[in-house]
């Protein structure tokens, strides 16, 4: 039952013999014992402490762009004469060593690496020997873990992309094979005006092409170089770090070493990309649990998408939108908790920047858990058309009931209240809002005439929405076009 | 000492006699009395609901935008043929005048007046009649809000830009008149290498170059036109959104309509901008909080950025600094806070998303005061290079020390290795480590020779480190470069 | 358009002349044209800087305690010896003017009054002349302020608690009276069993329950007494902190004057104290305007909690819960801007701290007004207890067939298979579970006989689930009485 | 490079063929192909969604009180008479064989076990056969997953609370050994006034008092029974919770059944309660850390909680007291993500809750290694009196030199202006404020004589500081004995 920490005071509380005790301080007793305030006292070594402070059972994850980042810059030391061109290629060669074993999983940790920098150098000597010991000249574990997280991250960023741009294809897919079936739009969860199913697809889709331009942006933030920055006041050997760059790949370079190994802006701003896309989703996600209750009716999810219940047999469960709703809580936690973790530091790497890392990778594995399963979930729903097109109602026409009359020359303000009368005498008659008869209408405006009964064609009511944006045929088509242009602009 | 709220109870708590009871309940006991449930009950109108309900206080700082708005949008309408060209003559003049009396305090609200747009709207038909009805012909307030809720952003984020542009120019100025003045850098808070004062500047310089880009970044995807999206389904009365577009000046129009008027990303971008931008900020007062102790003396802030103590007559406290670090706390709890009032929401509009306006009007007033006062303290900071100098100490040219023997041929493992014995050799001496005579180096590596003296002198130490974004003069010549370059891109 | 700190930079931003510029820097270039490094340059004083720290325009909310703890104080100093009692009848005499100035609106605030002490003791000094320059002796802005805000929120706890209340047992009332209407509970918001409607109630009264005994334990804390801690060592003049807790009816003495001056805990457990109480407010208004929607048909909303559409009239929208539930995520910023701003602070008061009372009044004020509203909503909500029981089905009883073969001696993994069988029977054949036939049903077990008929009765369903805390008509009633005895308690 | 999730897309993300597509839409195009949208296709079974809604990874950890929870449900049954008491034995007998299996490492997990519920009713079905299917009777995974995670976090607030109180009590022995020690007190990081070395620490144990006696709290409200309560209605079987209650020895009994299985109250509590202690030991860390630099020189971190630099040889890094103040951000983070996740959720059970458990694990982790790091820190730090002493400056007693004119019988105001002025004197001299002369303070006031010697003796002004709280000695003993009594208190 207990979890890894608790596991260990047990072992280790209880009696440890002499204090490091501070020889600085006179007090009046002695305390010759080493016994002094009662508390928890350690040796040279406390094990809890050393865990506490080893990252290596998550930075791992970056064992293939540490030995990358490792490569480029045993170039760079070569170009400035501190590798010989042979002491590079065995650093080279080794380094490809001990990525493949990480690759076949045969990379064996030893108790000591505290992370995978000082692991991969300490297994890159025991591959090459004392020639190892070159390869950090100049640099410092500050430039090169955040080289390290840039490249990952470069990486994870073009993933989660393509991720982003499947959901949005998908849905525009869809949107484009049901562009014609109807159901009512909502504003503040009330039956508001019918549309199309498709318009609603869209304003989900749309949000989403924010967010991956947003990405992109990000990512270019990310793509800078920040090694040869050293601890903090650069590099003074003479790397050069367009070769670097070059190397790596990266779109520019960092300008001032101290900024470069503390600020995590980079960070920060991707857990921000990921919660405001989570946003999006979990906005979507409680529309899909809404159209799928039994009173809603408008959609069923796939079973591959859905659970039962271990007590109640008739239930089928639409788990996978609601666990999509609260990963944005989730995800929004590692943001909020890693701006609080840079408030207010000192500049500089403090030991604090250390959040960074699990932050990133368990917002990125979410992220893309949540992308596939949100396009798996749009691919397999299915839809209910008949009961999409059994709620409409009339009353949901009565802004186009005052649009009749606009059009007839009354003013909007007279129009909207005219209507609003039609609704309340049709509520007190019993009817429906077209139920009224004309002459009943009439009393209300003499501006009613035949024609009158054209509003109430749900139809003919979605194509006035013709205007740029709305809900209109001609308005979707324009509308995904739009969307396509953009995913076409943005893999560009 | 009651605030708003709390004095109200009082004034209507009591036996507001007849109740709203729901008639459709069948309760087996009656309720003549219409005293049901011990609660508090009120008549058709709850004062606190209003006052709940109302957002008036605050959006009255739209009044500008929303007459800008409601021009255009007239001008819209006469094009689509529902409005004369007579009548969009008196509605813009009436709007001209309603905008002059805000302009002048002599607007007055009325207390039904709810919001911005019910209030001008209003005096609108007060001015120019019954013409003023036909304004909002096509138009909700949510396509309406929110298009004045853009206008004001995009002109307050180039306020905020220049105010930014002006923060960093100015600490790249005292970079450059400063940049001969060396200090200790920290990491850790740990002294670890001299490097130059100009260079720190630089470091905090380059940090906010990135948020001033973002800014532009958040300003592009503000400056989209959702006019004419109506309540949700479009705009369907013609209404030619280009020209929309064109008068209000806006970049882009919104792609659909539903995501139009329901989603606010860009009120949540431009509020994680400033937490991001405050984060940095906030490192940046920390630092200049600590620099002002008496323990570390290299700076002093001017008067009038200190305050004294009620207490402590010998107290300066730097209050201006204590005020940018706490802010950046503030600032991130509005996007926090907004983040979760948008978590979940049914998609469209949803009166929670009122709750985007005030939370924009603080943030921007924050960031306000905060780039301007930072701007005033970095301007009027008086340092002590004399502090700054006696601050560095030889224990922090150990890894030049390392390089000195890496030069010579040494692996830097075993370099770093013998600049730490020398380290501990010095300090079970009690002397500096530049104090070491060359025949105690000379038993740590026989490298050592009598060039290495010059390892001691800071001026030497800090031109090393000439790799771009290094300490080194030249580098420091090519980041003021650089960061100039970045200003005038942005400000283009 | 512009917001407050907006239309100031014009005012004094430029040519500020003489700069209080560095005396101590040597540099190469003369500097007597004053113009330094571009930015705004501040002479003396700077304005915006003056208004950034001021606190006055919401720290006069607490004139009232402000007086209240310097009335006490002097006592204190009375007691002392370092008032004579003609000093102290002169500034207890003072102090009681100044309330009134308060009270009557005619207190006249000074452009110098940066916060509500310095008002009070300036005015105090107006009226009573140098003897009120004795008030603030051994004291501290420090321990003041925090005295006077512990007052603030003490009271402001026990109004809230009161309205807490209220709302619970307006619930409670509502519960009992509609003890006996059914409606479905949902789980996944997908139809689950039937339900008690005030079995739904009292799942929310009793999760309020606990916020209002979390409120009492907040309360306890808060009432302790930091006066007489001074600004950081304590008091050194004698003076009788019991004396000062009696006056003041604190509960306690703060233990340690640092901590009692610098640590915000109350505020933070206050605000965190709201963010709960309001998720759980969010999550009844969401279930409500889900109830409310057309396609649910089981409440609706008083008029005097809703509001119209301006574009669409038939449209009656749940406002006053869209924000009840949008307020859950402004308190929630709240609180966590506080807890960052507390993050790293050093230890005692910095001005950071500051930034605590505007929080607790907007907080204070916004749980004010969602209690009340809550309250008017439960009192005022219609319900349609013919829609809910339209709503029930039979495949909600699927469990309860299931517990039949249970109390047949099936294993409930059985009988659960079981049920599960019959339900997909059902629906495949296009019946409701009820309309299988015997026949039917004894095809999946022969356990199945005539009685089973019984399982199909809603009430007698809900009358089986009779264990404490279920929706049988006993236990609702004891939950009544549970929470009835709890607010009896929790008031006592 | 990949973490888990990137590794799954390419296994499965290519041609499923067949679709699970919705029947119901009637589209004009034929979807002979099965292709239809673009999006990523998937069969029955998604795996990517399977492993999205597993939870063994993390709820393994509950295996412990799971069984201690169906133990004790076993004999609620048996109670009910749904079991026989051999039936009771068989289960009991093979829930202590599932548990033995865990304790011992030998519990095989099936893929099919997607929680720690299903693993070990699997497992028990296994060992003793069809009698295992009678154990879920009238209890649904909602109600048995929250008693689990009750019993886990009851006994892990124990845990933690004497992990708190270990910290406290070592804080307050160390107080009183070093009682006599004097260093400066700071505000706004600016010397202040002199205090004791133990006030310092006091300030933050009795902080850490109150976190005791919230946990205390918290504990109080997990320690409630929800078993019994079903999945929405309740319990239909006759199962006596009051039974329930005296098996697992819960405090009270959970009132409402649909309350019971959705809140998370107590779940937001703890990890309130862990981001509030946790802002309460950044705050120390952050001021040890400022007392370890090299200009402060007052503690030294014993090497156990320091680590060294990979580039700088000379560094010793305060790592243990960064990675206390980050974990402040981390810890909140989570706090922050589950609230966002609980607001606006429908009541009852929803997916969304299982956000709850790594949220609760990962900070108790935390707490755990946090609470432990500290003791240690606090044990092994080394005190340097000397520099502590020469940090105390005379201008620092210009408070002792008002009161002493107070004493004199001059007003407060007065006298703090004269002591300022004395600062400003002993400046613009340049000369400390002590080396002014008799005849030189005369001209400033004439109360001054020559006792005033007295004042600038740091040893005298602390021992003024009487007042319950203050830094005197007997005030810093009664501290002691205050805190020590809360402690003992606590623990009874």
């Amino acid at each position: 039952m207990a979890s890894e920490w608790q596991e260990r005071p047990q072992k280790f509380c209880r009696g440890l013999g002499s204090v490091l005790y501070p020889a600085t301080i006179s007090l009046e007793q002695s305390h010759v014992s080493g016994k002094l305030w009662g508390g928890r006292f350690v040796g040279a070594v406390d094990p809890i402490m050393e865990k506490f402070n080893s990252s290596i059972t998550y930075d791992r994850h970056l064992w293939e762009v540490d030995v990358q980042g490792s490569k480029a810059y045993s170039r760079g030391l070569e170009k400035a004469g501190l590798l010989t061109k042979v002491e590079m290629d065995q650093i080279l060669h080794g380094l490809d060593k001990v990525a493949e074993e990480w690759a076949q999983g045969t990379f064996k940790l030893n108790p000591n690496d505290e992370d995978i920098h000082t692991a991969n150098e300490r297994r890159l000597k025991e591959l090459i020997g004392e020639t190892a010991g070159k390869l950090h000249t100049g640099r410092s574990r500050n430039d090169q873990v955040v080289t390290d997280l840039r490249l990952w991250m470069r990486q994870n960023c073009s993933t989660l992309s393509a991720l982003l741009w499947e959901l949005i294809r998908t849905m525009v897919d869809r949107a484009e094979a049901e562009r014609d079936i109807l159901f009512p739009g909502y504003t503040h969860l009330q039956r508001a005006q019918p549309i199309r199913w498709s318009h609603w697809i869209l304003s989900h889709a749309v949000a989403l092409t924010r967010d991956s331009e947003r990405l992109l942006e990000v990512q270019k933030r990310i793509n800078i170089l920040p090694l040869g920055s050293g601890a903090i006041a650069g590099n003074p050997l003479g790397v050069d770090r367009e070769l670097l760059q070059a190397e790596l790949n990266f779109g520019a370079i960092s300008i001032n070493s101290m900024d470069a190994t503390s600020e995590r802006d980079f960070v920060a701003e991707f857990l921000f990309w990921a919660s405001l896309c989570m946003t999006h989703l979990s906005r979507m996600a409680e529309d899909l649990i809404l159209y799928g209750t039994k009173e809603f009716s408008f959609v069923q999810l796939s079973d591959a998408y859905s659970t039962g219940s271990s007590l109640m047999p008739q239930k089928k469960n639409p788990d996978s939108l609601e666990l999509i709703r609260s990963k944005a809580g989730r995800v929004f936690g590692r943001c909020a908790g890693l701006l609080m973790t840079l408030k207010g530091l000192p500049s500089t790497y403090n030991k604090d920047l250390q959040e960074d890392k699990e932050a990133v990778f368990e917002v990125s594995d979410t992220m893309s858990a949540v992308l596939q399963v949100a396009t798996g979930v749009i691919s397999t729903l299915q839809i209910h058309p008949e009961n999409m097109a059994r709620a409409l109602s009339p009353d949901m026409l009565a802004t186009d009931l005052a649009y009749y009359l606009v059009r007839k020359g009354m003013p909007f303000r007279q129009a909207h209240e005219a209507s609003g009368k039609a609704v309340f005498l049709a509520e007190t008659k019993g009817v429906t809002l077209n139920q009224l008869s004309l002459q009943e209408l009439q009393t209300i405006s003499h501006l009613f005439s035949g024609d009158v009964s054209r509003v109430w064609d749900y139809g003919h009511s979605v194509e006035q929405y013709a205007a740029l944006g709305g809900t209109a045929r001609s308005s979707v088509d324009w509308q995904i076009g739009q969307v396509r242009a953009l995913l076409r602009a943005q893999q560009a």
